[in-house]
């Protein structure tokens, strides 16, 4: 068995080679302490000791140009972060049982962000606690238990949102009355950018089909709009809508989960769902929301909130605490003052551009997708005149190009998109080099691919 | 219908009063902009601005001794805790598919405070994280599903530990599978210390023969060692184990969950399991991990946890960052260095001689119990002669204390254990002045009783 259990890019002990003799103490120290279930990325583990701005260090001095982590949104150790942590921990850091200003504050700020519809928040500390949250609230607000998600999504580690998150691989089960549905086509892969959003919304209606045949009440449609362990899909603008309403008509609602394009990152809006120009009724976020300081919520109509407020009181011991709505807020303040959305806008450009340059020197480049700094690109090898995805040459070009000094990681059905998501930050000199490296990456796959 | 939901106390909007201009305006935010299951506690709640050690101050600059928050357990604001995560922040907070420094350190040092065959670890956000990933161990090591817990536990907020949480109340839906059993008397109400075990197991033996005339097989046992929310039951020593002995020999596993009586806060043991001189095969641990930080975690058999490791990966984004792990370290350190453990035996058995004190002038008091820092109290009212628990009088305490400058909060089946458990650092004068203040509360609490 692949001790990976599908994992992209996971890290294979049995295959190792490469180690030096501290990494291979650190690994042993791993597997001796920590659980089973831990994984690496790489075929060569990186030994990680400092971070700053879109830059790691390992243990040796040698840097990594970060075009994969999204926690750290607002750049790897962001002073004004760490600053604004620091100084609320220093004067209080308690929970919402008292009456606090940071969690109005923040609260009312993060709304603001919000189309005027969703204007509820509640705390947690994890996306995957957001999701469980938003499912209780789904279903108490619907009466309905049918969840329809995609065929590789991912929504966290819960019980019952690792239920919903098929990404996790065929021994982790899916949860009662979840149905599949496949993700999106690209406009280049559906033939026309006017087919995707139909026939994505044909999935949906077949699983409300079924859930009917099954007497199952629908309750959500979950997904994040950009569809990223299904393998990066943005485009068109607007596809979505078509299978929302389809779940709306059914009485089911609509959750938008931003863990992955929220806080800016699609560059076009500030949330993934607004470059589609719809309205969700539950919105779920995490990762970047503190920079790396555990902090997520789920945001939603208040209407849908009703009937679990009056069933259910919820505390989370973490969730909106002092310290957490300080990162949050000085978040906020760095992609204002940093102007971070307009410069994820402006890099995912330069950088698609670059891929699509790239794209018509190597055939094994067989589309270029994405929004913002949220980049997917497949990779294909040519199978008897035939393109047909190519999880190898994917993760070769992963493992290359962290051997060139630069961190990505992999994503889809096939393994074989590249997914490629730095810091925001991330600027034109960064954006060129990754490009080179690639290119230098690309050149040595295709020379040993060919050998 | 009571707008608490059962919460205990629980501030009720519709019966407010004494609220100052600014304070129903803050109240006012929160209901417009956080979701309706948001409680505040008081029927005059507090508006803090500010931590130091074992006190919170008031916008107003009053302070209040905290007699309650076992988050910030190692004291408000730590200093060393404080630097800690800020000089960790400034250098490098990233997960754990990278190779890293500190989450090994802490892991290790970690797992040396337990006996030696609970062996390995893995790290959540949050205790609900913690209790959630302990239950789809404990399923997927016994190939069972029920799951035996108090009548008044709580472990959580996710969907399927809120299942378990039947102190959530009546409308907050328990799990499939879940079976309750009575929480243990003190040994003052069984009559005698050695019936304490026995009426224990005997409960845990009827849902076992209930899961097996049912067609369940049993997958855990789970409790906090302390009691938390059933009423703090602490004695004697070692009457667990007929319970999780039971449990056993039908194949189940026993989960504890330390969020409560953990890292030290019983006085007698580092872990609460330990007084009682028994060995879990998982257990849980949150709330005071971090002081505030988000940081929890499960320490668990490495056989218990290898069936769940072949079947699924774990990642948890945010668990066992380097920054989390700089908080629980510093929190290891501060217990250490400033014998907090010790402290709070010592401070401890202070409380509850000066509690039975005031139990022997006022007989509204009918039972003290707890261990260290974790202290339960009884409070009854004389109905025809004959002692009845009273949530009123609780209540007016616990009300009246804050009125004096004191916090703490009640919990138990009738809502009338003042439930105290102060930050580790309460020393002497904090006592003396506890029981002090009391003192006063309990006089006037007797003069409006019997007026």
């Amino acid at each position: 068995m692949n001790s990976s259990l599908g994992m992209i890019n996971a890290f294979d002990p049995s295959a190792a080679s490469a180690l030096d003799a501290d990494e291979k103490e650190m690994i042993a120290r791993r597997q001796r302490v920590l659980g089973p279930s831990y994984r690496l990325f790489y075929q060569h583990p990186v030994h990680i000791v400092r971070g700053e701005g879109v830059w790691l260090y390992d243990k040796a001095g040698r840097k990594y140009l970060d075009a994969y982590n999204n926690v750290p949104s607002v750049g790897h150790c962001h002073p004004h972060v760490v600053q604004a942590v620091a100084r609320q921990m220093a004067v209080l850091n308690t929970h919402t049982r008292y009456i606090g200003d940071e969690v109005l504050d923040y609260a009312e700020r993060l709304i603001a962000t919000f189309p005027a519809v969703l204007d509820q928040v509640m705390f947690t500390c994890t996306g995957s606690e957001a999701n469980d949250l938003a499912l209780r609230v789904a279903k108490n607000a619907t009466g309905g238990t049918g969840i329809i998600v995609t065929r590789l999504a991912y929504h966290g580690i819960t019980e019952t949102v690792s239920g919903i998150s098929p990404s996790l691989g065929a021994n982790s089960p899916l949860g009662p009355h979840v149905y599949l549905v496949d993700a999106p086509f690209s406009p280049a892969q559906a033939g026309a950018a006017e087919k995707v959003g139909p026939r994505f919304a044909d999935g949906v209606r077949t699983a409300l089909a079924q859930m009917e045949a099954d007497g199952v009440k629908p309750a959500a449609l979950i997904f994040d709009t950009i569809f990223s362990s299904d393998g990066v899909f943005a485009d068109p603008p607007g596809f979505i809508a078509e299978a929302i309403a389809a779940v709306r008509a059914k009485g089911g609602l609509f959750i938008t989960d931003e863990v992955q394009p929220g806080f800016g990152r699609t560059g076009e809006a500030f949330w993934g769902f607004l470059r589609h120009g719809i309205e969700p009724d539950i919105v779920t976020m995490g990762k970047p929301m503190g920079n790396g300081y555990p902090v997520a919520a789920m945001v939603a109509r208040h209407e849908v909130l009703a009937d679990f407020g009056a069933r259910s009181r919820y505390f989370n011991t973490f969730g909106g605490s002092s310290a957490a709505m300080a990162a949050a807020a000085a978040v906020l303040d760095v992609i204002e003052s940093e102007k971070l959305q307009d410069n994820s806008l402006k890099t995912g450009r330069m950088i698609q551009d670059g891929l699509r340059d790239l794209a018509s020197r190597y055939p094994i480049i067989s589309d270029v997708r994405g929004a913002g700094l949220f980049i997917g690109v497949e990779i294909a090898k040519n199978a008897d005149g035939r393109l047909e995805p190519s999880s190898g040459i994917a993760a070769a070009i992963v493992n290359g190009l962290r051997e060139r000094g630069v961190l990505i990681s992999a994503s889809g059905p096939s393994a074989n998109v590249l997914k490629i998501r730095p810091p925001l930050p991330f600027g034109r000199a960064e954006a060129t080099l990754f490009l080179d490296l690639l290119d230098d990456t690309l050149k040595w796959v295709v020379r040993i691919a060919t050998a």
